[in-house]
Formats: structure tokens, sequence, C-alpha cells
């Protein structure tokens, strides 16, 4: 197992780092050398993620930044928000690379960060330095960058359903509506309170950030953009449901022109996107068919009534929408397979 | 309890028909006297619904119209569809007033059934006499009515959420998008199938019936335009949400003019609707608010980054989407007080 | 309304309050007068209940024992523990009778009280005058008593399960196995943290409380031997189930003699109790039929192969194992109908 | 990949199928080369699995014996029950190994087969060549085993829940109670009707085939009786809990001696057992913990004021109570690591 890359999960015990765990346990390049969790410091891995009993076992530690540079070839930051600001400039200079799952480093206008995560950045130097890790937009930048900036769930759900429709000029950009629906996992495993108590998210669908308030607009108008190539703003409106992972969007649009066949330009331009499934027209994804993967389902029609088109995704948010992708980030960054240890099936039913 | 209307409900094994049992049951104002099952028939309602046990002694029966108009003062419908174009006349020809729980009168344009709903229709002279049972849009033709067309549980959520837009002219009415959740009630107990075995639907969200293919379009566009003025084009995508009872709409407009203060708008349009609650600004619903009850609770805001506004409603679509509804209608039809039978508090959590 | 009961609910914003609430304000007898909460004091109800909104015009406010003796002629007391310890002397020396939500006054031996509840009982005087509300066990004792302690929900379905067998001495009382599911509800609503975040709970079945360390065990025994009238100790199990509402248990028992008809039995034993519903041989219990209902279903069978006897009872934990128990026990300590309030079918599905 | 071995699932648009498809894909030896479906013969698998798009590219076909003893080293049956005592014959003499999940060859006495099954055994000459697939009871049998009947759901988590008291002659062997609650996907995916309607399924918790009359009654006694020496009857009682996937089972015993420190007497008996988890005192399985694995969790304790041992055992029903243990036998059957393509952590949260 020595060519193997060593790998460190900073954050462990939260669901993105558990997921992490679960993924990189079985990928065939990496060995997972430091797993580090305030929360668990000091117990085995098992005591804060049950379903790794006799596979993983790793104690969880302290995170200390020159540890992880001793122990690690790569560190994946799946913490708090702030520690890539913070560690992944001495991480980086000690020649680690970093796939950071935070916001830290995804809005490339500071201004921006500072506007919706409402302080200051505190590493604006190392903005331009990170690459925004979607691999579908941005594959030939993630392979030469070593510090990647994850996305948000909801920005990749909503990316990969709009942007070839953006590339094609085929859709008027001042028309786009996102409606998203989340599992509870996307809140994360530190939020207790009552918002995520069983008996009040049971059995409920309740929407949240409505009116352009939640922090992930300003993350799926840059990459729309991106794509466009000229400045897009959007609707967006997540909700929460009752399941516990996955993100199903529903994204509307006017057509500026004659659609055409929508799955051949879809199938077109993700033809090089291992994990981006279009279905076949008249089928419609559903959250279940992504659970545990890194596959993104999309399907699409029009409205001829109205000449709208609705592109309907479907994602894991804890594997496409998050540690999935990272992996996958790390696999373009290091020179893996882009599909190393993320073929798996979905878990169905 | 002579005094009492005598009340029947046909199809009552069904889940819209097992929700009327158990709201009438409460009712001041109305006496049970006839069940009919084809399924149960000859057996005890508790049969059919255990969670009547020592509360209504009654048995289900066969329908037969005869025995409907002997027995009844006023019949429910709950039954397939096509029961009321069949049997509606002959019971109102007896005095006996119908409320219809199906689609068969819902849609004015005889055209619009057709088209939905692939066969002609067959009792179009009574198209005219029969009331689209939305009180809150409808609510004087209603007490004169002895023919109701109840809603669908979709149209009335929107139509519920995007009513006072329109009489106030607010909207651009081409701009309409209306994106539903539905629990899994809303296809009724006798569809069985993969669709809505428990591992299936279980964690997970789906479209289907996507880009203007559900018979709820006409149905919600008649509404609208009824309100506007003017024909109303939508373009609406329900989902199948793994909840029991619940629908949440979120509906899109892109706005005229300076909207004002929308919740003292929407506090005037509903002044006299009992079941309406307008959420404060920044509140929004959630299905399990109005679980088990008639109320239909709407939030909404405006998206000033991009002038839209987005309205969102959430109903019990087993009672504001059918039979608390019906009973609405009931005591409206009947000189009851509107609430009568149907002020609960929700079922929460 | 001048001569309905005036009623007060302390600590409305819990679940077993809220239920209150929700059941109260449908009774025929009572009008709810006072209603507390910490968390929303000075605040609209419907802000901690929204299913409430236009059904309920009170306001929370903080306890206070002078208030609440002037406001009210009877005071639910569903706040935290010790609270009618503390609270309920002076109450009742006002004139005003108390039924106690909490454990403070079920078990009738100091020394267990101190065992199970890691402290002292602060009103020992009290504890003979209190009545242990469990009406199909207790019916005469709650009509002429002051202060009612309302059983535990567990408590409530296993005794009710086992007490016709213990009563015609049909058991063997060392051979008592009670294994219960509960929905997730029975935590109550101010226990946040990860053992009730959806995430962790949906989808899971767990045991807690494993081997006799459960604190319902004293209280179950102690209705157990009060009807055996003998000492009884059983093995309790409870589990964590993913649902919101509902204990299904399933006894386990051996037969010490032929067991004869066991519906007659327990049909004959329950011929007084309007709320418990006894099964047809071959029908079991499901939770969903007892959802927002005071009644309890049993159902049970014979493994001739083992001489063993199961008996399976379902209930709804808020009502039946709470809030619908304790509106009983008003019923008759007030000389109300029994079942006043508390007629409606299961809300199902 | 032209060493790998050939391996068919014989109905693989099952859940037990689908599961088979899910691990194999990532199994290390082997090469997955025949799926068979009656509904979607001539589809592609992902039509029946929508979550292999992508990743298995195969078409299901109609089943054919011959066909399979072309293409395939081992056949998998997961399709309806009859089919190993039609097929198994021909496949093993033509030196196809098969590992059967269905409960063809599960009991050793015709008898009891007939009884439990209600007809005649159709292969009785092959009940004495077929091994029980439960690796933890049966290892060598099965390393050297052409037919190997892999093992109930329940009885593989009864079993492994109480084989170490009994060969430790700890418990009483007529006290045995085993109580489970199980997932949905338990009943298959064949079987429509309202059972197991999710309306009718969510949210509640019911218990079925009470007092002895469950067909896994006599294979779970089977076993417990090999590894006990002498007879065992048991009493056990399954539920249906509103979860996809999971069994939790539950087992009580009276202990006939000290008991002394039972983790330590499991891990000794596990010690062999890679897929086995012993819980430290004190801590005990959810069902969420295994999800999507093949491990079983296990956690005891005693009741020291009855003397009865509990033991609590989880597994994933469709992994461990079926696949993945099928995977196992032909991981040792065929000289594997028994581990291969198996040792992944559970989908958590």
């Amino acid at each position: 197992m020595t060519d193997r890359l060593r790998v460190g999960i900073v954050g462990v015990s939260g669901y993105g780092g558990g997921e992490l765990a679960r993924l990189l346990a079985g990928h065939p390049n990496v060995e997972l050398t430091y797993v580090t969790s305030g929360t668990y410091a000091g117990k085995p891995l098992s005591a804060a993620l049950p379903g790794v009993a006799k596979r993983i076992n790793l104690t969880c530690e302290k995170f200390d930044v020159q540890t992880a540079i001793e122990r690690c070839d790569l560190v994946f930051l799946a913490g708090e928000a702030g520690l890539a600001m913070e560690h992944a400039p001495a991480l980086i200079a000690a020649g680690k690379p970093v796939i950071d799952l935070s916001a830290d480093f995804r809005l490339k206008n500071p201004a921006h960060y500072a506007q919706w995560y409402k302080s200051e950045h505190k590493a604006q130097d190392w903005i331009d330095k990170a690459t925004y890790g979607l691999p579908e937009l941005n594959k030939e930048a993630i392979k030469a960058s070593k510090l990647i900036a994850n996305p948000g769930c909801y920005p990749t759900s909503a990316a990969l359903a709009l942007a070839p429709l953006l590339a094609a000029d085929l859709i008027d950009r001042k028309s786009i509506i996102i409606d998203s629906h989340s599992g509870v996992s996307g809140a994360g495993r530190s939020k207790f309170g009552l918002d995520f108590h069983f008996s009040e998210v049971n059995e409920s669908i309740k929407p949240y950030g409505v009116a352009g308030v939640h922090r992930h607009v300003p993350e799926i108008e840059q990459s729309l953009s991106q794509v466009a190539g000229e400045p897009v703003l959007i609707t967006f409106t997540p909700h929460l449901s009752p399941i516990t992972r996955g993100i199903l969007t529903t994204a509307y649009a006017n057509l500026k022109a004659d659609a055409g066949d929508l799955q051949a330009l879809f199938n077109t331009y993700y033809a090089d996107a291992p994990f981006v499934v279009i279905l076949d027209a008249g089928q419609f994804p559903a959250t279940k068919h992504t659970e545990g993967t890194n596959y993104c389902h999309i399907g699409m029609a029009v409205d001829t009534r109205t000449n709208r088109v609705i592109v309907i995704s479907a994602i894991d948010n804890l594997v496409k929408g998050a540690a999935g992708q990272a992996i996958q980030n790390m696999n373009l960054s290091c020179g893996f397979d882009e599909t190393a240890g993320l073929t798996m099936a979905a878990v169905w039913p």
C-alpha cells in the first residue's frame, strides 16, 4: 500500500466528512491516514460513524496543520467554515493539495463573499488560486489545481441542469427560476434545534431562504454566468423535504428559439461527463435513483403551451453534492481515473 | 337527531370518502346515514377504515341511487370518475343536492373535458348547472347551487396562492409558474403498483406530469382566468413527495407594478375566507401546519433582484383539497355556518 | 360560554401541552382560558403551534400560580418535571383540581420515586392524595379525585394489554415480557440533540433503556401488581421507531391455564371502557389506526406451540398516552361524559 | 477480465436480485454476464434498476437454463419460489454452482417444508446436498458446497443473536422469544396491494404472522436446534415498520447460569466472523448502522431484576439478510476472500 496517496479528512464526524470516509475507504488509489474531529478526538472513528466498525480502524484526532502535513499527501477540509481560509495556504505551501468542502473559496468576487457571508474574506490573495471544482464545467482547470473549492449541493444540481441550455444560448437569461427540494442531511450534523427535530420535519415540506436570500444564489449565478458569458440573475427557492439524502431541482426558463432535440443537446454537452445521466425523452429522475452515488440524473421537457423548458435534476447532496464530487476533483487533480472509487450503483430501494 | 341533515357518502372506502366520514362524524348539523363501497359492501365501516371502530357504527352498502334518494337529504359522490355524470341528474331531480369530489363537472368547457380526460362528457346539459366549489372565489354561487363540483387538490392550492395577485392585476399573466409537491394519498387508495409501493416512494422525490400534461392544468387555468378576466396559461409541475398528506405549492410570477404590502393585499382579499391564513411577512407555511385541517396557509415574498413574486401555499390535500372543502361547500349550500365541523387544529407534530 | 369549565394548560408549547390545546379547543364543556409557555411567553399561541392559527386566539403567558387560580377552574400541568410537586398543593388548596402529565405523582412508593428518578420526592404528603389516572383500572377513584397523575405512554399501552390476563389469573406473572416501539414525539419537544435529528432517526429502529433501566418499568409494574394483587416484575424494552406518533406494544406471557376465548375475556373486562377496541380474532392493530385519537386497539393470539399468549396494543402516545387520557380524566373528575371531546376518528391515512 | 468468475442473476429486477447486481458490480473477482427478468426482458438493466445507468450495461433476458449454463460459471437464483427445485439439478449437473435466495432448500426436513409451505417438496433428493448458507454457523460446509440455500432475513438476524448463548448452554431453551421489526423491502417488489401502499405503511407499525405462523419459524428453529444440539421451539413475532431496509431483532431468554462477560463470550464465538460486530457493553445497534452493508451489529444486556438476557441484532435485510450473504457464500464456495466485494461502510446518515 506504500504507493497509495495518503489522504486526510479534517472534520470527519460531520455528514460530509463521514461520507468522505465511507467513499475513500473503497478507493483503489488512496490510503486514509488522518481523520480529525473536535467532538470525537481520541475516540475510534466508529464512535462517530457506527457503520464503519471493523472496516476503518482509525482514531479521531484533533486537527493540527503540522500533523496533517506530515501524515498526508492531500487534505480534504470538511469542518467548519473558515478552516480553508486559515489553513489552506500553509498546506499548499507544504506541497499538500487541498480540497475544501466549505464555501470559503467558491465565490470569485470577494465583495460577493462579504455580502452573502456577512464577513470579510480573510485570504483574498488565494481566491484567484482556487478552482471552482465542478468538473463538468472546469475539468481542465481542476486537473491543474492545488486548491479546489468544492461546490455547494444546490449549485451543483442547478448548474448541471441549466448549463447546456445557456451554452447553446437557447433560453432567456432573465427568465430562470430554480425550485429545489433537499433532504435534511444538507443542514449538516451540527445543527440541532427544532428545525431538524424528527417530529417537526417528518411528514412536512417547507420552503426556506425564499426570495434570493440563500447563500447558494451567488454561487449558482457565478456558474451560470460563466457558461452564458454574461451575467445571469436567478430566482431560487430551496425547500426542506422529509428525506435524509437527495436534492431534486426543477428549473424553468423561457425558450428563445426552437429547442430541437434536447436529449441530444444535453448528451453532447455532457459527452465527457461520466457522472451525468441524461434520461430518455419522457423519463424524469427521482432522488432515490442517485442515493449513495456520485451520479446526476437529468430529465427535461418543453411545455409547448407556454414555450418554456423544464429541466429536472437529481443528485445525492452528500455525494455529488459534497464528498463524491470532492473525490472526483481529487481524481482529476491527482491524475487518477475520474471515476475511481465512485462507480457504485445506487442503494435501491 | 331528527332535525339533522341526513347525508350519504358514495365511495366511503377511498381516501376522500374516508376523510368525509371522519369529518362528518363530528359535524354538528348532519347525520351520516348511508355509506357505500364496492369493495367493502356488507362489511362494517371499520373494516374499511379501522380508525372509526366504536365511533361510527355503519355498514358499507353497494351504491344504489334509489336507496340514496330514500335515505339521504344530500349526497357526496367520492367514488370513481363518471358517477356524477351518471347519477347526479336523478339525485338532483329528486331534490337531493350533490357534492361531487370527482372531476366530472369541474371544467366549464366540454371541449376541455374531452381534450384532457380523453372522452366525451356524458352530461353536457348539466355543466352549466354545476358550480365550481371553491368558496374563496365562488361563495355566493355555491350558496345557491344544488350540484357542486368540488375542486381538485392542486387547483385549490394554486388558485388560493395566485388569485389576489391576478385580481389586483399585479402580475404578468404569461409568467406564471406553479411548482407543487404532493403527498402520496393524492393518488388515491385504488392505485397499487410500484409507483406507490412504500419501498420505492420512501426517501424519494420525483416529478410527474411534466410540461403541461397533468389534468389539473385546465382546472387551474379556469380559476385563474376567471379571476383575471382574461385567459391565463400556466406552467405546472406536480411532484410526488414521501409524505402521506399535504401539498406545498410554490408559485412564481413577474410583477408588473410595485407590489406594495402583499400581506395586506392578501388579507383584504381573503377577509371573508375563514380557512385562509395569511402568514406574517417573513413567515412561510409547512404542510404539517395544515395536517388534518381545512385551512390553507399562505406566505409570500418579492425577490427584488429579479422583480418576481413568490407565493407559497400549504394545504392538506384530503381536507381543503377534497373532503373538507366538500363539507365547506355543503355548509354554504345548506345554510350552516361555513366553518361547522371544520375548526379543528392541525394534528401536530 | 359562561357555564363552561375554565381550564388552563401549563406548558402549552410542548407536545403534550400542544395536544391538550388541540383537543380542548373542540371540547363541548370547557373553555381554554390560560396557556403558559416559558419559550413563547408574550407571543400568540400560533407562534408555538402554527396549526391553531385563526382557531385559538390566546397569548402564551409565563406561568404564575396565582394567575392560574384566578383564571382557571382546573389546571393541566404539562411542563417540566417537578411542577406538580411544587404547585399542585396550592392549586388544590384553592379548589382547583390538577391533572398532571408528568411523573411527579405516578409512583405510590416514594422509595421507588427516589430510586428511578434519582432525587427525593418533594411532596410526599400528597402522594396518597393523588390518583393514578388510568381510567380503565381506576375509574371510580378518578371520579372522586382532585389530583390526578396522568400515566406515562408506555405504561398505558402495557397495562391495557395485560390487565385482563392478570385479573383472570391466566398467566405466569414471572414470564411477562413487554416489547414496545414508540414514535419520536414521545421524547418531547425540548430534547434536541443528535438522537432526535431527522437524519439520524429516519430509516432507523433502535432500542434504548434496555434491561430494566427505563423509568416506566416501576410504573408498569405498579399497575400490573395492582391488578394481579401480587408483585409483578417485568422485562421491558423500549425502542425508538421512525414515526412521529404511536406506540406499538407486543407483550408476551406464559399461559398457566387454557386461555379460552380471549376476545370474549377482553371484551368483558373492558365492557365499560369506551376507548378500548378489542379486535376480532386474527386481527391486529397498527399504530396508524389510532393516530390522533384516544383509542387503544388490542389484538391477541396464543402460540399453541409454546403455550404463550401474545397481546398487541396500539395507541397514539400523545393522546391516549398523554393529552387525551388527561382529558378523559378531567371528564370523569368533572362529571362530564367520559368521551366528551374525544370521539374523533383516526386521521387516516 | 478473462479470469474473473462469470456469474448470472436470475430474477434481477426483484429487490434481492437488484441488490446482487449492485454488489456484484463492485466485486473484484467476478464478472456479471447474465441477468434475467420476466418483466424487463429485452430492456436494459437500468429500466429495472434506474440507479445502475452508465454503470452496468447489460440487457435483461428471459431465463433459460441452457443459456445460464453457457454464459455463467455460477448462478444466483433470486426469482420466484420453486426455481431452484426445478433448475438447480441441471445447473449443478453442468458444473455450475447454485446459490439460491429462495426458501426451496432451507429446511432439512421435507415434512417441515410441506407443513409450512403448503406443498410437497419437488426435489427431495437434493435437500441433503444443499448447504444452509449461514457462514457464521456452517462455514466449512459452505466452502465445499455446490448448492447453497441462502438463509431468510429474519432467521439470519435471530440465529446470529442467539447462537453464542445456546452454544454455551446459558439459556433456557424453552424461554426464547424473538421480536423482530422489518423494513418494507422484505416483502419484495412483486407484492403490490394496500399492505405495502406508502400511504398505509408510512407512520405505522404493525405486527403480522403472530403466534408461530410465519414461515421463518421452522428455519430459525432449525438453526438454533443445530447449535443447541437439541430441539428448540421459539415464539416469533415479525412486525412491519415504516423503513425501507433493515431488521431489528430483540431476542429474550431466561438465563440458566451466571452470564459472565457476554461481550467476551460473543466476541470469542464470532472470532472468525468478519461481518459480525459485537458492540461494547451498554451499546446497542440501530438498523441504520448497517444500511447497505453485509454487517450484523449485536448488543446485549442482562436484566438482573428478572434474570433474563436481551440480545439485539441489526442487519440490512437485503444485504446480510439476502444478497450480501449470498455473495459471502459465493466467496467461501469459490475460494475468494470471505469479505471480497463486501467491505463497504454503511450509507449513513
